[in-house]
Formats: structure tokens, C-alpha cells, sequence
């Protein structure tokens, strides 16, 4: 889909295979080095596959170490990745990775491991799985929970077409409580084709795992009578396997009942999957032998349950499966970060830090979040006020919706998630918040481009998709101390939902004041008075506004610079004045242009219908996915940097 | 919130009580007359609590009979309903409605019997619980599956504050395939809160229910050994409740390991809650020795589970639980519609056969709902080619993920969805279809005002959030006719999504060409030629803006009307063209105005930069909920009706 490709993962495979930027670490990898495809994979006798998982490893850490990835979760799957391009006949076979960050083993098996130094860099592989990079890449994915649909689409299609291949989806434990995986698994069991689901039981999700789903699995593991017993049941049964129709008869009916009373997994069975496990992930060996037998001999949907330790492999990742999940260029022998901690705090932490402050006042404010409490700034709130604050795993639209409950009981529920993860939430927000006018505060961090991880994670249609919900306040404040500011104002708020948008990163390290301030709603501030330009700028876009309009100042434009604040409501007065002074007027925002906050200054600009209007440009983010790759170089492909945010106001102020 | 209230409940209410103005059949309900309140059920002995249920379907079916509404299932919960008031102390015990078109029997026990007869008219009571209605009313509801997250809240938050109250809530068997309620169940499982759900198991939900779920539901009555045993197990419990500690231990485990073995539900105690039932919904009585025990003895999340019949107490109802879902008015002693079936198709029926007439030719396409094969007019698709018609049960982000595996391998997945339900989905239309551009259909039934359901059923927001979507082609069609054409085009599209919005009702009975057309993308159609002023309509507000532009002629303005057609993309030429020729321009939606296809005109026309650009008008609905009613009076209110129209634009144009 409308996709940038100034450079593709194709032509950076071509490059490498005609002379490499990096030389490959292939000395250390001999095994590795003969692999380009599965079916290489396919040639090694499997006693010869630890050594490989081991090698995988090696260049896994390598070139994370030195790029920044998604570690821990890549890390934990590297056997069970061998295991299914082993036992399965990919591409032919589908392989369907749920959100695709446990993937890096994937993609070094499937022709890529040339290409893997240049992970997650503009112009090189994703992080992620992607269509337009491999065949072996069924589908394109980066959000949780999508894996079970998505396969059973494939496996139905299949069937209506009369073709044989297996379907296989991998999905962490994490990623199962998301309701979109459950209405897929609901409507899985109740199907009879051929598919297999591979739970890759970590215990996590990014951080440890919630849900009743998760203690379920638990107890399943730690109820070793079970295990004992079951492997006794099917050691039998197979002894039965050739006898007459009456014994076999009466061994099914032993079957169906000792299924209810102790074989691992029923409640899986119950959902109408048969279930395998608890199968070791690290044991690729015995990996196989389960995926071979349910290949070959299990005609419905089947559940492999696969225990795999986040990390694995790498001490302080196995220790620290969090901080290792997705991390920055790190020291393999000390484990530490490369990037020095930063005086400079990140908007999630000053968010977090904020809100430990103000619940000190407010008993009523609790926090809810959904398996981000380090991603969003919440882990200082969770261990200040651990009974007010609320994991509820992953689960975006559940979160809006339990806020919902605990607003309309007086409490203060403050919701804290990804701009990229919110849309998953917007009936929710539109039924069971807005509807009643129910004060729920919404923290939306990742707003705008947010580099590597790409387009699946760029938080670039907030502005837009919240617009639309009627009594909606959206704030977005142009720096830190404007974010506390607008979070105590929220806190405030008593009359509906209050959004507050602020992107990924550090703030411009200002001094924050003893008090948080009320911002008034709907008023824009105006940072400096120029004239015949007015920029109006949302949220951090302030920063890159203030640089082109330094830029500006030596070609003889004199910008009025305005940070928009309130991107709803608007003031009519504020915005009549400043039409009626300036001849041109340019709105600046980190979200696309559809439907966003330039287009409502269009409107309301059009609905006054002024004698001499300005004439209006609205830059923002175009009508189309933007690829991954470092800020920098997104902004400029975007001409939203700040020397090209200039040069487009030069020649729209000139006409 | 910003909801429009000309005449609100209380107003009804009132003057219900000076004086009505339909006579209540009282004359037949001895003992409902004397209900005012559920304090006064609670004063009836349980033995009259049968003839109670009597006369509340008495009144239920009369008052539904003569104005419509959501019949059968608020039949199959009158026993549960009055058991859930006569066991709790509502409304300081919070109930929580799921969906909430089982409620009538709950708004009649509540204060609203004399004024039942006003419901879904304008300014009178609502089909759906409703905040401002009533302090029983816990919360407004309309779409499925989000009670047990609302309530979940609802409880931590009585926790929080340590009130002492109950929490219950009550929720289909259809509405349990919801992500939102699968995801809320799992959150619960794990929180130790004392709440309450009630699994009103029907085995439907609009249409027959589907999944794994449903289908362990009736496993689990049909295994009477399991019921017969668990009954003998909690005797023995029972007995032996009043023993020393290490036989009181011993009891407990053997409890747990009996519970391992046959205890029903047992799926749900996995999940983390206690399993009560299975309760014969119609028997009163049981329900409430089965919710006081509850009450009194169970102090973590309960599961209750209660069998009923939906449509109960109506033999047609009963016959044709989907018929009498939600009806229009009908003879109480032959159970027909009053309503002649017009020879004028609704737009849900043109879909319906146009997609079998596609699919005759077309292998590929296959149809996808989520519960609504009825409403969405597939069910001559289901008949024809079953094995093509996939309803994946109440479950909007699963049909569309499932889409797009289906897509990706070929097939020409067409799913069809009410446009307030696609609102659940709009990640997965971004994620998962329109990030790899994948060619799947999108029927959009229900756009726009739909009338008597009222604020949760209007379609109102989807142009909005669908044009923040790269790549996608969205199509509105002027008349049934065009609809056949947009489909066809539609599914001959290959490159990526295509959406087609349609409203509630009947076409304008256009006779159909032998052959469906090919519809240009993009391109608008001009159908009349003015001066001066050009009216832009999106879909069947062209029919207003035809008799908007009857009434102009006589005021000497004779506008250019012209169909939209395509609300994205938009043909640039034609439009300036349009732009360079006219003065005013007016557009014409039944959306919102906030981000809608008026915006998206605007955002065009200020783009182009003409020397000499014409004034626009937006009207579309306000940027607020729009209240229930006939879509007349609501048209009428929000300024949309022709004749309103007219008015506007006259203004517009003398300016």
C-alpha cells in the first residue's frame, strides 16, 4: 500500500549479495553461512541444529547490539523458529508470526541474513515481518492479537480452493489475551479445518503477562501429576492403536473421559482445539517431533503449547526480560545501554512522574494501562500506588471500557497507551465514554512518527479518529511542562474525556515550575508576534516551527509563531483575530493531513466566512503508510523537517 | 453529552404522571399497576412473581406491537430480570446491561411503566438503558459486549472506595464472542473483586449463535451425568460443612480435584470463575435462591449461568427468534407485520442479491458477517452458497482480520457490517488490510441516521475515520441501482480496499439494467446542470438535495447538483472545474461534519489556491450524539430535511 520505497529491502539484499557494507560475522557462524533458505535448513540432521540455534544467536546479538531491536522476544523463539521452517514446507506451508518482534531468526533463515545488519535502518530489512521483503513473510503485521484471524482466513481460503498446506500461526501468551485473538480462537474452535496454533509461552508479554488466561497456563505447568498421568494415557492409547472397532470404541470413550478429568490444556479442548504440550522451546528436537505428528496426523485445529524462556540465552536478558524486549545499541560483554541516561527526561516519564505527584492529592485517580508499564512512564505510579493501578494486559479496548466503569463510580481513571494501539479502542471510546460524557483522561504517547519500528507503530491518526468524538477536549502540549500542565488540567476536568497527544522521547529539558498551571481549553498561545505568516503549530511541531522560522527571519519572514494547544475545541475569537491580521496562514502537525488538525482550521476558517480570508497551508503527515527508519530522515522524506517546513512556507508566503 | 434533548425522559415522565396520553392497559395488570419501583416488587411474596412475568409480557407485547422494538429477547429475560431486582438491592447494587434491548421489563420495573408507551418515539423513553433515564440505569448502552468490562470497573472502583454494594452483570451468550467481553472476562478471572456475571444463554444472539464457546455451552447441558454428580458433590460439601480443620482441608481438596473432574463449567472456573448452573431462566424462584446465594456467600468474580428462551411467552416469538428481534409493528393475534412488504427493496436487499448474482460468476468472493446475516441481507447468499457465507458471531475486528487472510490468498472477501460496528474495527481496516493494500470489500449498512435505535445505532462517524485511510476507495451510492454498480465495481477491484456506505431502508424502486456497470473511481456525477451555486450530495442525500433544489427554483436559484459518488478518492479535475465555475459550493452528507467529506472538499478547495475560490457550506450533523426518533423529526432537528436544506442554502447564496 501507498508505501515511501526511496530504497527497498530488495535492493539492499542485491547490494549485499554484489559486496557487503558490513562484513558478515560469518566466520563464527559456519553452519549459518550455509544457510539462504529454509531449504538449506531442511538439509542438516537435526543433532546439528543447536549448534545453528547457538550460531543465530551469536549474529542476533551481534547486530542488535550494535543497531538496537527487538531482543528478548527474537531471542526466546530461535529454536522453535528452526522447528517450523524444519518440520514445516515453507513458503508453501504459512507461517503467521503474531506481531512479528520474536521474528529476527525468521528472517536470517529465510534469505536475509546478509541483510540483517541493516535491521530497522531506513532503506534496509523491518524489524517486523513484511510482504514486500520475503515470501516467507505471509503477512505484514506489527500490532498483537492478529495472528489467529489472519490464519484462519488462509487456512478457509485454502480449503475453498482445494489446496494442501498447512497453516501454522505463533502467537506469545501476551498477545492471547488481546480480544481480537479471542474472538479468533472462538471462532477457530468451532471450525473444522486444519490449523495449528503454537503458543510460545514465555510468561510475558512486554512486561510479565496478566489475566486468567495466563494463570491458567501457570497452574497447567505447575500441576505435574497431570503431566505424569497424561503421558501414561497416550503411552496406552497408543499400545491400543491396533485392535478390533469394540476396543478402539470403548478406548475413545476412555479417552473422552479421562480428558475431562486430567489431560493438560482442557480448557483449550473445551474451546474445540486439540491440545500438545507442554512441549520444552528450547528442545528443537522435540519441537519437531510434535510439529511432525501434528502435520501429519491431526485434521483439525490443534494447539501446540511451547514453554520458551524470554531472553534465552543471553544472561541479562533472561534476567531483564523487559528491559531487553526492544532496546537501543548495547555493550554485549557488560549488558549496558550504549546511550548514556539522558538529564533530559522522556515525555512517558514525565507523564509518570506527574501523575505520582498529582495521586499524592487525589486519591480518586487511578491508572490503567495495557502491558506498557515501562513503555508509557507508569512504573514509578505502580509501585507508589500499586492498588490503583491496573495492567490489564493486552487489551486496549477493555482498558477504555473498565475506565469507563471506575469513572462512572467518581473515580478519575487516567488511561495511558500507545497513539498506534488507541485505534483499537476508538468504539469504546466513542460508546462507553463519550456517549455519557464520562471524565476518563487518555495519555496517548508515540504520537506522530516514531522511527524504527515503522508503520505500524507511527501514532499518526489520533488527531484525526479522536476529532470525531463529540465533546472530545485534545490537548497537545509543545513541550514537558505544558504536558504536566495539561494533565493536572485533565485531572480537573469533570465534563467528558480529555486526550493529551505527546510523542516518543525526550522533552527540551526545561525547569519545571513548583505548581503544575491550568491550560485553558481551547485557547492557542501565541509564542511570537510577527507578520503576514501565522504558523500554528501542534504539539512538539512547535520545536520545528521555532527553528523554520529562525530560517525564515533571514529571508525576510516574520512569522506570528502559535502553539495550538487545544486541538478541540478551537477559540473562534483567537483564531478570528489571527485570520483577520495575517495574509497566510500554516498549520504544522505530526499526524496525517486527512482529516487532522490543519483541515479543521480549514473549516472553521471557510464557516467564518471572512470578507478577506488568508490563504491556508497545512503541512502534516501525507495520505499514506510511512516506511521505518530513523526521525530524521523520515521527517525529511516527509517535508516535515524543519529546513523543509521553511522552504514550504517561503514559497506559499511569495505567491 | 452534547445530546440534542427538545423533550427528554423526565419530560415524558412527568407528564405521564399529570395526565397521559395513551391510557396504560392497567386494567390488566393488577399487580404491575402496583409497582412503581422495584422496592415495591420486593414487598410481593415470590409465589406472585409468575403472574408478575405474566403481565409484563402482557404489556411488552402490547406497547412493542403497536410502535416496534426489540421484542423477543426482552421476552426471554422477563423472569431473570424481575429475580435480578427482587434478589438485589438495586439501584445501590449496580446492573449492568449488556446491549441493553433486554431491558424492557427492567424499564418498566423501574418507574417507566406508564410511560413504556413512548418508547423509541422521539423525546420519549429510549429502546436502551440510559443514564439520564434513570439512577437503575448504571450505565447508556446499545453495542455488545462491554458489561463485564464496565462493571469490572465499576466494582474495583466500589473496592477503592471501600462501599459495600453488588455488581452484576448481565450478558448474552451471543455478546460472549465479543473480543471486548473476552478480554474483560480474562481480566476478571484474575482480580479477586466480588462481581457477578449472568450468562443469559439463549443460544443466539440475533441470528443462531456460532464459536467455540456456544458450542461448549450446550455440551455442558447436555452432559447430565455432570450435572447429576456435581449436584451430589455439593450436597456431601454441604453436609459436611461443620467439621474440624484437617477434614475441612481434606475436603477442599478433594473439592479441587473433583472440580478437576465433572463440575459444569469448569472452561469458566479455568478462567477464574466460580460456575453457577445451570438455572432454568424461567423458574423465578430458582433464579433467586441461586443470586441471594451469590450474594450472600460468594465474595469473588461469579459466574452465573442461566438458560432462557428467547422470544418466551410468544409462540411466534418463540418460533422465529430472529423475526421478533427487533420488529417493526405487528398483529398481536396473527404475529404479521402491519407493514406490507414493499415491492421497493431495502439497500440491505439489493447487497444481498447483487452479491449472489456477483458470486455466480465469481468463485472467489466470499461473504462475512459478524451475527447479522438477516439484517445485512445475506441470507439468500447463505442459502446459495453456504460454504462461502461465513458468520463469525458478534465479533467485528475477528470478521475483518479474517478478511484479509482471506485476501491474501486470493478470495474476494466481502464483509458486511453496520456502520456503528465497524467502529470496532478500524485498527484491523489499518493494520491488517490496509497496510498491505489487500483487496477486501466493505458493505457498509446503516450509514447515516438510522432513527428509533438512536445514538448508539446511528452511523454517523464512518466517512470520518475511513478517510483517515491510506488507499482506500470510498463509495456512497445515490440509489439502489448505484449500489449494484459499486459493488460490482468493487469486486472487481484489485488493489485495495474498497468501502460502500449505504442507508438504513428502502431504495427509490429504480427498475435494475440487465447489467451491473462500472463505476469511474473518483469521479462525481453531475446530474443537473445550475449557475451560480453547485450542491455536492454524498449517497441518498442527493435525494434531498433534489428536492432542496425544487424549492430553490422557485426562489430563482438553480443550482448544479451533482452526486458525490466517490467520498474518497476525488477527482481533482472535476472538481476544479466545478470550483471555477460556481460561486457557492454546498456539500450535502448524512455524517459528520467533523473530518467528513464536506472537510474533505474544503481541504481540496483551499489546496488549489484559485485566484477566485467560491464560498463553501458543510452541512452535515452536528458534532454531537443525535437522539433516538423517527428519522423525520431528526432530520427536521438537525437541520438535514429538504426543506431546511433549502433554507440554508438560500441563506448561503444571498450572501
Amino acid at each position: 500500500m501507498p508505501m515511501d520505497s526511496t530504497r527497498t529491502a530488495t535492493d539492499v539484499l542485491k547490494k549485499k549479495k554484489n559486496g557487503s557494507e558490513h562484513p558478515a560475522p560469518s566466520a563464527r557462524l559456519p553452519l549459518l553461512e550455509t544457510i539462504d533458505s529454509p531449504e538449506d535448513l531442511r538439509k542438516l540432521p537435526v543433532d546439528k541444529l543447536p549448534s545453528l540455534a547457538k550460531e543465530i544467536r551469536t549474529l542476533l546479538l551481534t547486530e542488535v547490539s550494535r543497531h538496537g531491536g527487538h531482543l528478548a522476544p527474537s531471542l526466546g523463539a530461535v529454536e522453535l523458529t528452526i522447528a517450523l521452517h524444519y518440520a514445516l514446507a515453507t513458503p508453501q506451508d504459512k507461517l503467521i508470526w503474531d506481531v512479528g518482534h520474536q521474528a529476527y531468526a525468521h528472517k536470517v533463515l529465510t534469505g536475509r541474513r546478509n541483510a540483517f545488519d541493516s535491521l530497522r535502518q531506513h532503506g534496509g530489512i523491518s524489524g517486523f515481518p513484511r510482504i514486500s521483503e520475503s515470501p516467507y513473510d505471509t503477512v505484514s503485521v506489527g500490532h498483537a492479537s492478529t495472528s489467529i484471524s489472519t490464519a484462519l482466513g488462509i487456512a478457509i481460503a485454502r480449503d475453498l480452493k482445494k489446496e494442501k498446506h498447512d497453516v501454522v500461526a505463533v502467537i506469545g501468551d501476551g498477545a492471547l489475551s488481546g480480544g481480537l485473538a479471542l474472538e479468533g480462537l472462538n471462532n477457530l474452535g468451532s471450525q473444522s479445518t486444519k490449523m495449528t496454533v503454537i503458543l510460545n509461552d514465555n510468561k510475558m508479554s512486554i512486561s510479565k503477562n496478566v489475566g486468567a488466561l495466563s494463570r491458567y497456563l501457570t497452574r497447567l505447568l505447575t500441576d505435574r501429576r497431570f503431566n505424569k498421568l497424561k503421558t501414561d494415557i497416550w503411552e496406552l492409547l497408543g499400545n491400543l492403536s491396533n485392535v478390533g472397532i469394540g476396543i478402539r470404541n470403548m478406548v475413545h470413550n476412555i479417552d473422552d473421559a479421562l480428558k475431562h478429568i486430567v489431560i493438560p490444556g482442557k480448557l483449550f479442548e473445551d474451546m474445540g482445539l486439540r491440545y500438545f504440550g507442554p512441549v520444552d522451546g528450547h528442545n528443537v528436537g522435540e519441537i519437531i517431533e510434535v510439529l511432525r505428528f501434528v502435520k501429519d496426523s491431526v485434521n483439525e485445529p490443534a494447539l501446540v503449547h511451547v514453554i520458551t524462556t524470554k531472553g534465552k540465552g543471553y544472561r541479562f536478558a533472561e534476567k531483564d526480560a523487559t528491559k531487553y524486549h526492544g532496546i537501543g545499541k548495547f555493550s554485549l560483554s557488560t549488558g549496558t545501554l550504549d546511550a548514556k541516561p539522558s538529564p533530559v527526561p522522556t515525555y512517558s516519564k514525565v507523564f509518570g512522574n506527574t501523575l505520582v505527584e498529582l495521586a499524592e492529592k487525589r486519591e480518586d485517580i487511578v491508572a490503567i494501562t495495557a502491558a506498557m508499564p515501562d513503555g508509557t512512564g507508569l512504573g514509578g505510579f505502580r509501585e507508589k500506588y500499586p492498588s490503583r493501578f491496573f495492567d490489564v494486559g493486552i487489551a486496549e479496548s477493555h482498558a477504555v471500557t473498565f475506565a469507563s466503569g471506575l469513572a462512572l463510580q467518581g473515580m478519575k481513571p487516567v488511561v495511558a497507551l500507545y497513539s498506534t494501539f488507541l485505534q483499537r479502542a476508538y468504539d469504546q471510546i466513542m460508546h462507553d465514554v463519550a456517549l455519557d460524557s464520562l471524565p476518563v483522561v487518555f495519555c496517548i504517547d508515540r504520537a506522530g512518527l516514531v522511527g524504527d519500528d515503522g508503520p505500524t507503530h507511527h501514532g499518526v491518526f489520533d488527531i484525526s479518529f479522536l476529532r470525531t468524538v463529540p465533546g472530545a477536549i485534545i490537548f497537545a502540549p509543545k513541550d514537558e511542562v505544558e504536558l504536566r500542565d495539561m494533565l493536572y488540567t485533565a485531572v480537573n476536568y469533570t465534563k467528558g474525556p480529555v486526550f493529551i497527544r505527546y510523542p516518543r522521547g525526550k522533552g527540551l529539558g526545561l525547569e519545571f515550575p513548583d505548581q503544575p498551571r491550568e491550560v485553558p481549553i481551547g485557547l492557542p498561545e501565541k509564542l511570537t508576534k510577527g507578520e503576514g505568516c501565522a504558523i500554528v503549530a501542534v504539539g512538539n511541531a512547535c520545536e520545528a516551527a521555532r527553528e523554520a522560522s529562525a530560517y525564515l527571519e533571514e529571508h525576510k519572514i516574520s512569522p506570528t509563531l502559535v502553539s495550538a494547544r487545544s486541538v478541540k475545541p478551537l477559540d473562534e475569537a483567537f483564531y478570528r483575530e489571527l485570520f483577520t491580521t495575517h495574509k497566510h496562514v500554516v498549520t504544522i502537525e505530526y499526524n496525517t493531513l486527512t482529516g487532522g488538525f490543519g483541515s479543521s482550521i480549514g473549516d472553521l476558517l471557510s464557516s467564518m466566512q471572512l470578507p478577506k480570508a488568508p490563504s491556508l497551508l497545512r503541512l502534516g503527515l501525507p495520505d499514506r503508510f510511512v516506511e521505518h527508519g530513523s526521525l530524521d530522515i523520515l521527517l525529511k522524506n516527509v517535508g516535515l523537517d524543519p529546513e523543509s517546513i521553511a522552504e514550504s512556507i517561503k514559497g506559499f508566503c511569495k505567491k
